[in-house]
This record gives structure tokens, sequence and C-alpha cells, in this order.
């Protein structure tokens, strides 16, 4: 159903590819896949770097669809330590699997890996590259919220210059002409390159230092870490991260419907009294994970399963009753 | 069925919750749960302490029960470790999963994180507090091999002082009203709170330095493993060690049918030679681990299952044949 | 079907158990085995030293015939780092689960916890001792690329002295009777008492310094690495290296359907440019595990099972229609 077979950047993914999966996330959370729909199918997880939210939910999706996860494990027990190459690695786990989620520490990891497998591979975040899977679930969170995503003004702040989640978001975003406004500091702000191809591809941006400038247009405000260890020293952390921190005081400025997000694990750029406002959707956000990644496996899986086309029975056209046995 | 949602600690689970528990693992062990009972449905593993037993014992129940277990993985792969709260690493978990299971090394963990999640959550363990279902697995295996467990005389020895599992079991079997004997050298006798809190509900308790003075009235011996670093110097812990380790030459001054027991691992406070006898429970505990872990799975998910109340076919009241499609 | 309970060694396995095994893998190759084969039965999973093709293999096999794992984890989060025995924990594990798979780093391991346990135990390597379903799928490899294994020709190259593979897969090749070609530097040939046993059981070998005194003769070529640790400086470590890789022009001096194997992980001894060749055979060869742990862990299970004999159905001698209900 999608047009690749392979899931490696959220660039890749087109305005109908996105469509697709967010309309199945939403009839698989509708209406559960029957359990035996992709028994026996095996997900081989290959995650060089560690990842709790993002391998359970995938591990979750593929259970809730019938089939099995296959965990390479923790890369300090695994071959690579013996000096094997990623190619060889991947060649290997595509050969007990059916699929494959691969999160690698360097850029360009899965596009690389992708090259050597015969079955569906997943990006699920290469170094400072994309996390496309992560955007998918970011859209269908808000289309689920705001209803809708054409159209939609959203402020992504914290850290804008590291963040892969953000810069995968702000392109696909783009795809449905939202309008998107970028809140960081100075030295945080979006790379060249990230806001040269958003204008290239006509996205409606603004940049501020300043939340409360935006707040009160917001439909979704999307809050990211900012990490310590950006900053030569700790004072100028704690400045620039007090500053782009929210509570429930600052959702009061915020308009009723606004939507807080966030990738999570979350330090303390959110405060705890936000999760008890109806603003909060980012715990929903960490579980929509698992609707969205069970709706991409799914159509993934039965891309690969079709050989041919649907058969078709047109009783209408056949003196036979059309029955099959 | 069972009173509560979450299971906390033991001495919140009534006698009446822990026959339910016991009767229905009996019932297990007779007659295997069918396949499909729970399908479908995911067990949430955060162990944020190592646990081999515990760990595999649950999810080989989940699994018995056609179920699948969700491992958060060992805690320095997991997102605990880039600052993220309990509170939300359980609330992120209970999104992908049907129960959660959870250890922790802070006391009072497990009522913390039970306050933040809808789904039941089972305590397997929190830093010098409770591990309940530890407590059903030692119940159980006294039950069936001493034939019951009102007014059994239960001998527990080793380290009385810090061990999480003697307390539990000293509360449990009081409810029971069982004769406990509890042998220990004089540093790690009972803490002062647990004797108080034991007399305040009854218990019947006596304490020995030595386990010749009750030895021949034991129908179940209980042994725990005193730890080197209780001790201020390897002599003083070499010649306690000493002292409370038994072996097959022990055993023979006990009842024929005194049962021994262990929460495992053992180093060398039970001598290899005692596994021959017929007094070694020990790894039939271990084992008991999974019945009673299912059973207690079982009607938890049962009680979340149930949205009203059952359906009843009276034949005898009705005209037609009472069957069901 | 196997003579015997546990798989511990190759040397075990008489020509009739390999052909019982590889038999069945190409069966289930041809015809995977129903999704409920083996439903609900779980195999423990005790690696104390890191594996990912071995552990991921038998995952994947168990999962295959519709069973599941239970993976005690990394061995620094088990009851061993608590002092616990092997026999102790072997026999924990048993009794949750249908059947074992062990490696250990000790040469003996799995024999020794053999005896502790009732269910089947397959050794997945005990130190420099045995990995008898390593040479399971090597024979699977080469049986199904040569088109048979007797009076086959076979060169083995790389480390001979240390490979466990290697002894195991020699003593096998010796019951088919193939013919053996050794290939390694002096300081890596087969121990003393390896070529002494070989030569008991009638093996044809020969021993060669130089690939290039035998590879025109090859049908197969097993390589191994050789690792830096093996040698006292880096200079004598990388010369040696040198002479014993292969790249595809060395390939191009061998038999056209001469197959390269390799247990895998490579590092360097084998060229990228040989993958794109029709020799190459080593993913295959990893791949191959599936099957053939698979067909393994089907024939332990159906004895672990069978009660009794089969039901024989003969409707010839029969007046009925011989239907079964």
């Amino acid at each position: 159903m999608l047009d690749r077979n392979h899931v490696i950047t959220a660039k890749d993914l087109s305005r109908a590819d996105i469509e697709t999966v967010l309309d199945r996330a939403a009839a698989i959370e509708r209406d559960p896949p029957e359990r035996e729909r992709h028994a026996g199918r095996l997900l081989g997880l290959c995650f060089f770097e560690p990842s709790t939210r993002t391998r359970m939910s995938f591990e979750a999706a593929i259970k809730r669809l019938g089939g099995d996860a296959l965990d390479m494990g923790p890369v300090d027990s695994s071959s690579a330590t013996k000096g094997e190459s990623l190619a060889d690695t991947v060649r290997v786990i595509a050969g007990y699997a059916d699929a494959l989620v691969l999160r690698h520490p360097s850029e360009g990891a899965a596009t690389m890996a992708s090259e050597f497998v015969d079955v569906p591979l997943l990006n699920a975040g290469d170094g400072a590259g994309q996390h496309p899977t992560q955007t998918l679930l970011d859209l269908y969170t808000m289309r689920e919220n705001a209803g809708g995503l054409s159209d939609l003004t959203v402020g992504i702040m914290g850290d804008l210059k590291y963040g892969r989640t953000v810069h995968s978001l702000a392109y696909a975003l783009t795809k449905f002409d939202a309008r998107q406004h970028f809140v960081s500091p100075e030295s945080l702000r979006l790379p060249r390159s990230v806001r040269y191809d958003l204008h290239e591809a006509g996205a409606r941006i603004r940049e501020h230092d300043d939340l409360d400038a935006v707040l009160d247009e917001l439909e979704v405000l999307y809050v990211t870490r900012i990490q310590r260890e950006r900053f030569p020293d700790e004072n100028e952390y704690r400045q620039v991260a007090g500053e782009y921190r929210i509570d429930a005081a600052t959702m009061e400025r915020a308009r009723e419907e606004c939507v807080v997000m966030h990738p999570l694990p979350r330090v303390d750029e959110i405060a705890p009294d936000v999760d008890a406002t109806p603003h909060a959707k980012y715990f929903e956000q960490a579980h929509n994970g698992v609707p969205v990644r069970t709706a991409l496996l799914d159509l993934l899986l039965d891309d690969a399963d079709s050989g041919g086309g649907e058969e078709t029975v047109d009783a209408a056209d056949d003196g036979e009753d059309g029955r099959k046995p």
C-alpha cells in the first residue's frame, strides 16, 4: 500500500503515504486487528543505541498483530563488538526475520543497511538523522486531537538545532501546509540547512525567542528537551532551560484547546503540574506509538505478502454462483 | 476476584485473597489454562534491579496464559538513565501493556507507581520493602507439602533483619495462625518494628539463637542467605554463616516430613547433600512461581475484563433446551 | 527420534542422528510447520556468554514452531552474579521451561548441567568445547549446496587450534567420510589431540600451509577468523591474517561450484567482494540456523511428548469411511 518497502526518512513519505498510515492506525484503534492477522511473523529489533519506548512500542505492535519480536539485545552483547560490520549484522538478522527495525548512532546507517536486506527495514533513529515513526505518531496525535492537520498552527520549542525529532516533524508538517512557529534560544535555532529546505518546500515558518510571542495562537505546543551537554557551562544552561520550561501557569495563557506534546523522556521542561491539565497529551502521544507502528507494520507485511493482484469475484458476469470453496 | 486491582504488599492481602490465589494456582497445576485464555494480553516488565527467577517466572506465567511479556530491559538501557522519573516511565509503559510488574530498589516505589497507572500493577520487590508474590509462592509450597497452612509450625532461619522475603512471609503466616520460630544470630534478628507489628497482629512467635532448640518441632524450615556485606569483617561473617548452615546430617535430626525451603539463590547455607533428601523443596518452590503468578495474573486480567455480571443459563426454568449456539 | 534427550557434543550424534535432523530441516524449509505444532512450549535460553546469531536463531526456531522463548538475560543481571552455582541456575530455569539451551564459557559445562535437569538440554557452546548445532547447520549448508555429504572435499582454513567450530565439524565430516584439507599457519594447526582422534576415527585429512596447494580440489571452503589475541605482537598477526584472507580474485582460482562458508561474524578474512560471487554461502549458512534448530527442537519436543505409539488409520481395511471426528 505504501509506495516503498523501507521506511527510512519522513521526507520520503508522501502526504498520501502519511494519510494511509494514520487512517489505518485510527481504524486499528477503533477495531483491533484479529489476533492471527500476521501470526508467525517475526520483527527483528536491531537497536545499536538504547531505547525504551520506541523498542517497546514496536514490540507491542508486532505482538498485537499476532507476530513476535526477535531482539538483537544490547549492543555490548552482540557480534558488533567482535568487529562485525553493520551490513553483515543486518543481513544475518534479515535471514531470521520478516522485517527489521534499526536504530543506530550514525547518520545514514538506515539508508546504508536497507541496501543489504530484502525484507522491509524501518528506521527507528539514525544519530542526528531521521526518526520517521516518531513523526508519524506525532502527526497522529495532532490529527486525533486537533481534528485534522491541514492549516494547523503548531509551536515547536526547545532544542531545534540537534533534535532529529523536530526536523522530521517540520518537514512532514510542511506537507500539510501547517503554520509552524519555532521557539528557541539563539544558540539552538534550526540549522541553516533545515531552514533552507523548509523554505524550498514552501513551509510557512516563523522563528521566535519567546514563547509568549505566539502562545495564544497555537493549537499544538510541541516541547523538546534542552540538553545540558549543549552548553559550555552550567549557569548558561540553567538560565536557558528555565526560560523554555512550561508549567500550568504558562498554559493558562494558551488557548483552551491547545495540545501540549513532548517526545519523552522529559526531564523538567514540562512541570508535573501540567500533567493534570486537559492540555497534556504527551502520555497519549507515547501510547500512540503502538497503533501507528501497528498500522505501519500491517501495511508493510501486507505488501510483502501480496505476490499478485487481488482476486476479484464478479458473480453478475457469471452463470455460476461465484462461491469459493 | 481479588479485593484490589494492584498487588503491592503481602500485608494488604487478606486471608481470603491469599486462599483465592492459592486455590486458583492448584487448579491451574491440575488443569492448565487453555492457550487462548488471555491471548493478546501484554504484561509490562519493569525491572529496575536485576532478577532472574522472578522475571522469568512472570514471563512464563503470562505466556502460559496465551499472552506475552514486554520487557523494559536492563535499566542502563532505559529512559531512566536520561533522567526520566519513575512516574513517567510507568505511565508510558502502562500505555503499551495490560498489566505491569515492577521491581525497584527504593522502598515504597510500587505504592507510588501504582498511583499513576490504570492497569493492575504487581510489586516484584521494592528495596527493603515488600515482595508479595514471593510470599504467595512460599505459602503455596507450604500448603501443597504440609497439607494446609493453619496451625503450621514454621522455622525461619538466617538473615531476619534485612530479608524482605522473611518479613512478608511472617505477616502472611500470622493470618493463618502459624507457630513461627525465628532462628538467627543476635545481630540479624527481626527488626523491632516487625516484631512489634507481628505481636499486634496476634502472631505466635519465638526467637532462637540455635536451630537445634526447635528443629524437631518444625514442619517447615525456611532458610535464607546471610550476606557477607552485613558483617564488618570476614572472620565474623564466616563464623556466623557456618552456624546457620544446614546439611544432610542436620536434617537427620529433623522430623521426617520437615520441608526445607529457600527463596534462592543460595550460596552455601544449604549444603548440596540436602538436595537429594526428601526434605528439599526449594527447587519445587522456585518452580511454583509459575502456577502462583499465572493464577494471580489470571485473576487480575479477569477482573480487568469483566464489565458485567456473568451470564447464567438455567435450563430447568426454561421450556427450551438451554443450549447456546 | 534422536537417540538421546540432550544434545551436548557433535561427537555423540551418530550419522543417522545427523541425517534425521538434516532431513527434517529440509522438510521444514519446503513445508513450514503448522503454527500450533508446539504451541505453549517454552525454550529457556541460558547464555552465560553473549551471542547474537545462535540465540536469535534458536528464538526464531521455537517461535516458528508456535512456542516461545524465556531468556535468562545477560549474565550480569542474573543470579549467577550473586554466587549461584550453574547447577542451581539450570535446575530453576528447567522448572519454567520445556527445554534449555546453554552457552557457557567453561568446557564441560553442558555435560555437567545436563545431569541436573529432566528437560532436553542443547549445548550452544561451552568454551573451547563443543557447539553441535553450529556443526549441524554447517553440514546442512554443505549438503544443500553440494548435493550430499559423502565423499565431499572440504577445505577448512584459519584458526584450527582454538576454533571449537572447526573441531566439531571435523569429527562430523569424518562420519560422512569426507576428504578434509586443513589450511593454517604453523602456530594455529589442529591440536595434537584432535588430530589423533580424527586419525583414530579413520578420517581422511591433510594439512597445508597454503590455500593454493588445494584450492582447485575443494567443493567447500570453510573459513574461520584468526584472532588478534592469539599473537604476541601486532605485526606477526597482520602478516598471518593477510595470508589467510580470501577475496574475489582468490575465488577465481577455485572450482566454479566451490562453496565459501564462515561461521560468522567475520572481520576481514573474507573480503566484501566475495559477497557478490556465487561462491558466497555464509549468509545462507547463518540463515540455516533457523531450519536446523527448528528441526532439532521439533524432534526433541516430539520425543518429550510421545507417551505412546502413533494412531494409524487404514481406510482400505475398513468397512467404514475412515474419517476421524
